[in-house]
């Protein structure tokens, strides 16, 4: 039970009811034994600035933060990590006495997700689903483990042109094609990658007959297959890419590590979880997903 | 473990540290098998605006408000009940989804702790130390237990002029003299009154060694003696009263039934306690206490 000196941490979004953030975050509080509770707030849009500010006044210990606030919550805090100020956007407030000091933890998520598979990276061309947030902070993770080819695919040609922009610009990214859904051109660019990963929420609950390629004919056991979504765990992309001998991986991992990165920037610890903890952590959060 | 519907109450105070509030509010919470949980937040006076607001903007469900925020608060919510108005604190908030609404829960305490012994009030004569805001709602609940007159000791003239004011035109109090704390007449006013109550901090922890009434000569077993003091729970006032044959009673009860109060606004429900529960949470606050 709470006392004087509990912490409380917990995510704010719209809508945040399904988030995974909640069971995550407290089997972290509970396996480190810390005393701090992990809850789910929604906030609209038009009360962000006020849930900000009254969450450093009482001194809510931190916060994730999640869709639609990801970008805008940046303007309102006081202090920002280098690769907040390089993507736009924060999924990790820590209330510090100073202010609030926000911070991206997706990327440090993604990396560590794809731990074992980091070599076939290295000078990699990656097939890039994807222009939003989400994609940013993919690509800026691929960028980070020596990637140096995108073909970001997208349904807006306009998002995905800045997001472009910015892997050649900021990210270094030698070589960076903009292709449509249906592009006759996206099988060569499956042919010539590494890796595809979908950073779009197609496949998502509850549209999950859905998938963001729609013929896999190009897809073989030559590559590591990517999806961000983790509800269902078994999207379309992800089980069509294994039919054709694929390696495949859900966004479970990567959802775990970014939520614990941000718990280690709370507590300013270092945070371990050993292979067959992960592997309850992954069964204690799929259940959940189906309950 | 908290889930995405997991309801949040809190205690604001500063400091806040040693507050019973999160112990009894989590002890009720388990008690009626509610969803929800407590906290302590540490809010500084220059914090309270911000605080407010931005416990609307995330929708925690309720908080209560403590020293030195209970006149400052009622200037800062939308909605304020009738009780407010007259006292000018609360100790209460309901977030709605309309805005924040406040209400003041020590006067319907402080009547449910004296619930057995309510007769003696009637048209009684009521010895109370202290002019600050608890001793404003201690008065408005003798009033509304029909007391009809009032000795208030103070030691600053000007504080308990203004209560005596408001006793008499708001409260409808028949009769309100002011005594200083070493007044001789006081021992006349006591030995004619049928009640005491301490509504100053006198005597509590660490200051155990002081009483608001000097000289115990004029009590005895006719006088029901009551301090809001709950810590320690036995204080001078009360042991020198108890030795005079006066029956006496701390502040414990009080605090629990303004809590029990503030639970059945946020929930809008009705909650009891059984005498036997009353007791045993008695005896873990008081536990508490000595930790």
């Amino acid at each position: 039970m709470p006392n004087a000196r509990t912490k409380l941490f917990g995510v704010i979004g719209d809508p945040v009811g399904h988030s995974l953030s909640p069971v995550l975050h407290n089997y972290f509080l509970k396996k480190y034994k810390l005393n701090a509770f992990y809850f789910a707030f929604r906030v609209v849009p038009a009360n962000l600035g006020a849930c900000v500010q009254g969450a450093w006044a009482m001194g809510l210990a931190g916060l994730n933060v999640t869709l639609p606030h990801k970008e805008k919550v940046v303007e309102l805090v006081k202090f920002r990590s280098p690769e907040v100020n390089l993507l736009g956007v924060a999924n990790t407030l820590s209330m510090r006495e100073e202010g609030v000091a926000a911070f991206v933890t997706d990327p440090a998520g993604f990396i560590a997700s794809v731990q074992p598979m980091q070599p076939l990276f290295r000078e990699s061309r990656v097939v890039l689903f994807g222009a939003g947030g989400s994609a940013r902070s993919v690509a800026y993770a691929l960028s980070k483990m020596g990637s140096r080819e995108l073909t970001i695919v997208n349904r807006t040609y306009d998002r995905a042109l800045h997001l472009s922009r910015f892997c050649t610009e900021r990210l270094g990214f030698r070589k960076v094609s903009i292709l449509g859904m249906r592009d006759p051109a996206l099988n060569d660019h499956i042919l010539g990658a590494q890796a595809l990963v979908n950073a779009t929420s197609i496949g998502m609950a509850p549209y999950v007959d859905y998938s963001p390629l729609p013929d896999f004919s190009a897809v073989s056991q030559n590559h590591f297959v990517y999806d961000l979504v983790y509800n269902p765990v078994w999207t379309v992309f992800l089980r069509e890419a294994k039919k054709k001998g694929a390696k495949v991986q859900n966004g479970l991992d990567m959802l775990i590590y970014q939520g614990l990165e941000s718990l280690q920037i709370w507590m300013n610890e270092t945070y371990s979880i050993a292979r067959n903890e992960l592997n309850a952590l992954r069964i204690h959060l799929s259940t959940e997903l189906q309950s």
